[in-house]
């Protein structure tokens, strides 16, 4: 695990919050993007060498929908930047922790990512991003 | 905001979570620290420019106590690194942010503190973090 590549924070609206994190971080967000097959929009914040990374749901039934309706706003997940994303995964599924991906996938931002399951990991849903 | 200076966990167990988290990030914590005027047992481990907090509660109404008591295990807030704490907190608070301090507190790894109401930053606990 390089750094930490972005935090994931679930938000209702993505304009509001988008407004709302302008004010917070000082900078405005340096690009939006639909990642439509996990119906999201998703917006993204530099804070030096690590992102914020806002998600808003485009669907009644995706993952930020089902996280929003059952916890709220709130932080989703933390992304760790890895260099070899498929040797990591290897690692950490011999290590005892569960994947959520058997392969990984495309990402917003560019990125490979797969995700560790939270009930592996102290309640909290990690992805692993690598460069695309 | 510089970097995104640590992500705090609440966790139940300090040792169980060290050993869980040693796995997760592939280096051992690099040290512990209790921080008394707050109930908490904190481990750290370092994942490149940024950290990870561990908090275990040492008191039974401690903040950490309470919060896994209503939320269970998880990511408890999110800590940017600022120059100027001071200067940061006036700002944020002009800009209609609730600070839950009126002036900068003690934390533990030698920072000066100030935290951000999860109410006016979209759910989020945020902490602000000045080396002291």
């Amino acid at each position: 695990m390089n750094k930490i590549e972005h935090i994931g924070i679930a938000v209702n609206d993505l304009k509001t919050s988008n407004n709302l994190f302008e004010k917070l971080l000082g900078v405005a967000a340096y690009k939006e993007e639909e990642v439509a097959s996990e119906g999201v929009i998703t917006s993204f914040f530099k804070t030096g060498p690590n992102k914020i990374e806002l998600l808003a749901s485009t669907s009644e039934d995706g993952p930020i929908a089902k996280f929003l309706a059952k916890k709220g706003e709130g932080i989703h997940h933390i992304a760790f930047a890895v260099d070899d994303i498929i040797a990591e995964m290897a690692r950490l599924k011999k290590e005892g922790f569960i994947l959520l991906n058997e392969v990984p996938k495309k990402g917003a931002d560019n990125k490979l990512v797969a995700f560790v399951h939270p009930k592996s990991s102290n309640g909290v849903l990690i992805e692993l991003c690598q460069d695309a």
